[in-house]
């Protein structure tokens, strides 16, 4: 193990109506003033918004509010929400919504007292102060609830970037499970593999002797292997939605990733996929984790046998472990199928042709390699994004 | 699920030689004045005080110190410790040492705002303002770096209460486990003892559909049991010793016990005999936990077999779902017993005669039974020392 800080501040409020004490919740964490941001729709069209209102101001918190987030938040929504914060002196951000809200919310909340381009923060520089963000989250999947991060799409360059900081823990998070059971299988599907990679960017590594990380990682994933089939046939399962909204937090605070390397190279070749084809992140990975495992499991077969015994049930074949490791990544593949997600880059609508432009503009942050667990070049993304053909 | 809310701010420093960022961080948490308190004599005598102090005195903190607390401790030495910081004008507790120094900090830290007699808190009024609370940790069992909660003594009366408060968790705790290499096998069984009951109190509960913290508990309970033999046969093992020190952090900062009713009867029926016979805290807990089991059982047998099946390997017979449960109580106390701790009120010292004065005095706050899984009455608690004989 590792030595490591681990930091995870955020007051979570947890069950049916939460969202009513958004107003409360405001003010304990010294909020007057608040942005209330959120997306396209939903979150108005299904009353939330209101009952957020209501309880701001029924705790006498003013607010100005900033709608329209869309997936992969951009940049220009950004820029509008520091300036509108700046004239209305808001002192609070509060996100209601997915990751994408909440990911636009947290760099408002970084960009408004700062004296400068939002933009720095995402090319590197640390954000050493930030207005508190409070959420009430209506999508499990990003982990941006519990999370330092925050993930921003830059108009002009559509270039799609990353950055955290312990100032971004949300102040408080507000997770109403009732208010995901009108989710669509799909996206509850695409929410799930996003959840699971989060975890598995933390299960392979090369860190030795995590025996209490590997276990939590393996709590978060059987959860979501043992609620999702109970999630698809009947969508309004209250308590599988809530274990999963759980786990789903549980799955990216980094709880199940301390003391370890980690590795995050799937993450960085999906990314390619969704800005090319703007398919859902959750589907990506769908497609592209599965072809990952096949490429690297040969780097540490027991850990792969490990996943597939303690998660997927497999029985060892001690006199065979890359059979018990491969049939691990067969029965997440089969899992992953039977949520309705794709299987591989033709059924995302991918061009074969595009393949080694993908690879190439593959992230590397200055670096030759990506990823923690077995280090990637280009010629490995192309053979890895060729597996998931 | 049962609503909950999860409130975890500790900033945890865990890994080797991070009792030398002490200073840095009480600085961070707003500290300028410390009150340093710890033991007997370990922390002094293997020279930890000493590089504490140093790490203060380099980050410009200055300190005034209390050594002395005993296991159990007692209210006398946190009057000592009110009076002392008040007139030397602390503005910050640290507490050096296992989970009765930590506690014993805890109160002095609500007692020095507080314009009465700190007892008042321990028989019930909630803490309404407190000093912040720095940890350096030397033993994992209580779990008092990362939780709300302190126990003490009352000198007059012997009376052992306890209470909790959000402004009670730590600011910081540092967690280096290499300071827990020294630990004598006794103690170290003991603490084990101490963080697997901390995780059964919450993992036998009526609350069904808890999937999610089932896990989490099963992930730490099976953590202990995978690490123990290995600093039984090496107490210098560094990892081993890094897994547990977290786990116990994990068993009882109440991630394991969210949207759940609790039990916390055997902590009840275990106070007495450590009232009575002055026996280790985890030794009582190793004797009554398995007796609590067998008295129980019958109420939930699949949970318990779930527990063996899940924790302990065993394999499930479906056809006698009891004997997989009683099977896992066996496993249990077979694991304890490798770790050297008794396996019964003999062993520990008791007197039969003893038991129903005993099972009187276990402390019902008011109620007719206790526990949140089975209730018991004094009859019931009186056959569980019985099965313990």
């Amino acid at each position: 193990m590792l030595p490591f800080t681990f930091y995870s501040p955020t007051y979570f409020a947890f069950g049916e109506d939460t969202e009513n004490q958004a107003g409360a919740l405001v003010r304990r964490f010294g909020g007057a003033r608040v942005l209330l941001h959120y997306g396209k729709g939903s979150a108005v069209k299904s009353g939330l918004i209101d009952r957020v209102k209501r309880s701001l101001s029924e705790a006498g918190v003013t607010f100005v509010e900033l709608g329209g987030v869309a997936p992969n938040p951009r940049s220009g929504l950004v820029y509008e929400g520091i300036e509108l914060g700046r004239r209305e002196k808001v002192d609070f951000l509060l996100a209601v919504g997915g990751g994408s809200v909440i990911d636009s919310a947290k760099a408002i909340a970084a960009g408004i007292p700062y004296d400068g381009d939002f933009w720095d923060f995402y090319k590197g520089k640390p954000v050493k102060e930030a207005l508190p963000v409070g959420t009430v989250l209506t999508i499990p999947a990003a982990g941006s609830e519990g999370s330092p991060n925050t993930v921003i799409t830059r108009e002009e360059t559509l270039e799609k970037r990353g950055m955290g900081s312990d100032l971004l823990r949300p102040a408080f998070s507000i997770l109403n499970p009732a208010l995901t059971q009108t989710l669509p299988a799909y996206q509850t599907a695409c929410g799930a593999a996003d959840i699971m990679t989060h975890v598995f960017e933390r299960y392979f590594t090369n860190t030795e002797e995590c025996e209490i990380t590997d276990r939590m990682c393996e709590a978060v994933l059987s959860t979501i292997v043992y609620e999702m089939p109970r999630v698809m046939a009947n969508p309004n399962h209250y308590e599988a939605r809530a274990n999963i909204m759980w786990a789903g937090m549980l799955a990216h605070n980094n709880l199940c990733g301390v003391g370890r390397e980690q590795d995050w190279a799937s993450h960085d070749i999906e990314h390619e996929l969704s800005a090319q084809y703007d398919v859902a992140h959750g589907a990506g990975l769908a497609v592209i984790v599965p072809a990952w495992m096949k490429y690297v499991y040969r780097h540490d077969i027991a850990r792969f046998a490990q996943l597939a015994v303690r998660v997927f049930g497999v029985n060892m074949d001690f006199q065979n472990q890359e059979r018990t490791a491969l049939e691990g990544v067969a029965r997440l593949q089969g899992f992953w199928r039977s949520l309705g997600l794709p299987a591989n880059l033709r059924e995302l609508g991918a061009r074969a042709e595009d393949i080694p432009m993908m690879a190439r503009r593959v992230n590397f942050k200055g670096r030759e390699k990506i990823g923690g667990f077995v280090p990637l070049a280009v010629e490995d993304i192309e053979k890895i994004y060729q597996l998931a053909w």
